[in-house]
C-alpha cells in the first residue's frame, strides 16, 4: 500500500486540513493536489501543512490549456506552485481546439511548441512537465492529446527531466497500442505520474464526472500496474476519480473505498 | 451531389414511403437503410418501394453485436436482408465487452473469428461485411473496435469482397493515424461505406445522440472526403447523424439541411 496516493479530485469537497489528517489516520503517505485548492488555502500554507504531516506530494494538477491567451505566464506560475508545494510533476491538460477552429493538427503542433517554451523554467525550478493524454471524447474541448503515443511524441524533443507523461487508466484503457507505448515511456524515462480510475457506463451528460473507483468498471487496472512496473516505474500510484456521487460523500469513507479498490484491483 | 446518400438514422421518424418520396423530390438517389425499419415495413415490400422509386440502397445498418448468444444466426439473417434490399454492404457494430468481462483483447479476437464464420455466407449472398470502428467512448458497451487500424487488421485475413470497413468521420476524426489508415483501406480495397457526421460538444448523457449535421461541429469533413477520394473510393457518401433534436423535426427540412451541409462542408 505504500505506493498509494490520494488525488484530491477524488474527494473534491474534503477541506485540505481534513484530507491531510484523514490520510495520516489511514496510513496514506502520498497526495496529489490541485492548484485551485492549494491557492484557496494558500500555497505556502498548504506546503507547510502537508510537510508537517509527513505526506509526500506526488503531483500537482493541473495546468496546460495552451489555447488560452495567457498560457505562458499561467504555466510558469503553475510550475512555481509545484516547486513550492514540493510536487515532482505538474500535470498538463493541453486544452482543446481554439474557438472556431477545426485544425487539430495545428492545435497539437502548438502544444509541442508551448512545451519547448516552458522547458527552461521547468528545469530551473526542478519540476517535470507531465503531459496527460485524455480520452478522445475530450479531443475537441479539453485536450487535443488523445493517446500515449501522441504524448510521448510531443515530449520526445525535450529532456526527460523536463517533460514526462501521465499514464491514466481511465483515458487509455481502450487503446490496444497502449502496452507498447507504456514500455516505450519506461525506456525513455518519461513516466511522471500513474493514475488509476475505472471506466463506467452509461456516461453522464458532459462526460467529465462519470468515472469509477478501482473495481467499479471494466478497466484491466492490474494489467496497467504490471505494465508500468515492467517499464521500470517504481513511483506512486494515484487514485484519481471524478464522480459527483463520490463528491457528495464523507471524505474518510471515500478514501477507505479507494484504498480497498486499490488493494483488490491495482496493487 | 450525386454521391450524397441519406442514411435513414438521420430522419429516424420519417416513415419509409415518405422518406423515399422526399428523396426523389429532393433529387437524392441513394439511401442507407436500417434493419428495424425495413423489417417493420416488410423487407420485400421495402425493396420494391425503393427500387420502384429508382433509389439505390447504399448500405444496410446494422448487425454485429458478436457478444450476443445468437450472433451467428442473427448476422446471417442480416446478410439475407441486405441481399434482398439490394445493399452492397452490411454495417457491423461489433458489440462491447461481454457482461462482467474486462478482457477487451479477447472480445476483439472474437470479432475476428466471428467474421471468419460469416465470410462464406457473405460471399454466397454477395454482400460485403463492413466493420465499423466506433469512437473509443463506446468501447465497453457498444463496440470494442475503436480505430480504423483495428478494423482493417480484423478484415485482413479475409477477401475484400467479403469483408470491408466503414469510414465514419464522427468516430475517427480525433485519430491522427486515420489518414494513413484511409490510404491503406484504399490500397487493400476495403472501403465499403463512407459516412459523414460532425462532432458537437457538450455530449449528452449516454453520448449516443449528440452528433451534428455536416458543418455543425469541428470535424475536417472535406479533408476526410478528399482522403477517401485519394484512396480511390468513388462510392456514395452517407450523411448519418444521430440527434434527438433532428428527429423531432420534419423529414424534408432535415434532408434539406443535410444536403446543404454536405455541399458546403463535404463535397
Amino acid at each position: 500500500m505504500k505506493r498509494f496516493s490520494l488525488n484530491q479530485a477524488t474527494t473534491k469537497h474534503w477541506p485540505l486540513p481534513d484530507l491531510v489528517a484523514g490520510c495520516v489516520d489511514a496510513g496514506v503517505t502520498g497526495v496529489g493536489l490541485w492548484r485551485e485548492d492549494i491557492q484557496a488555502y494558500g500555497v505556502e500554507k498548504s506546503a507547510a501543512l502537508v510537510r508537517d504531516a509527513g505526506l509526500t506530494v506526488t503531483s500537482l494538477c493541473r495546468s496546460g490549456f495552451f489555447q488560452q491567451p495567457d498560457w505562458l505566464e499561467e504555466n510558469k506560475r503553475a510550475l512555481d506552485e509545484a516547486a513550492t508545494i514540493g510536487a515532482p510533476a505538474l500535470v498538463l491538460v493541453s486544452g482543446g481546439l481554439p474557438e472556431g477552429s477545426r485544425d487539430i493538427d495545428a492545435a497539437r503542433a502548438h502544444v509541442g511548441a508551448a512545451l519547448g517554451e516552458l522547458v527552461p523554467h521547468a528545469l530551473a525550478v526542478g519540476v517535470q512537465l507531465a503531459i496527460e493524454a485524455l480520452h478522445p471524447m475530450f479531443a475537441s474541448d479539453r485536450c487535443v492529446v488523445s493517446t500515449l503515443k501522441q504524448a510521448l511524441d510531443l515530449a520526445a524533443p525535450y529532456p526527460a527531466e523536463a517533460v514526462g507523461v501521465v499514464i491514466d487508466t481511465y483515458h487509455l484503457w481502450w487503446d490496444d497500442t497502449v502496452w507498447e507505448q507504456i514500455a516505450r515511456a519506461g525506456r525513455e524515462n518519461r513516466i511522471a505520474c500513474f493514475q488509476a480510475a475505472d471506466w463506467v457506463t452509461p456516461l453522464p451528460a458532459g462526460v467529465l464526472l462519470g468515472r469509477g473507483l478501482p473495481g467499479a468498471g471494466c478497466v484491466e487496472l492490474r494489467r496497467f500496474r504490471e505494465a508500468v512496473d515492467a517499464a521500470g516505474y517504481t513511483g506512486p500510484i494515484e487514485v484519481e476519480v471524478f464522480d459527483e456521487t463520490l463528491w457528495s460523500r464523507p471524505g474518510p469513507e471515500v478514501l477507505a473505498e479507494a484504498l480497498a479498490g486499490y488493494r483488490d484491483h491495482v496493487a
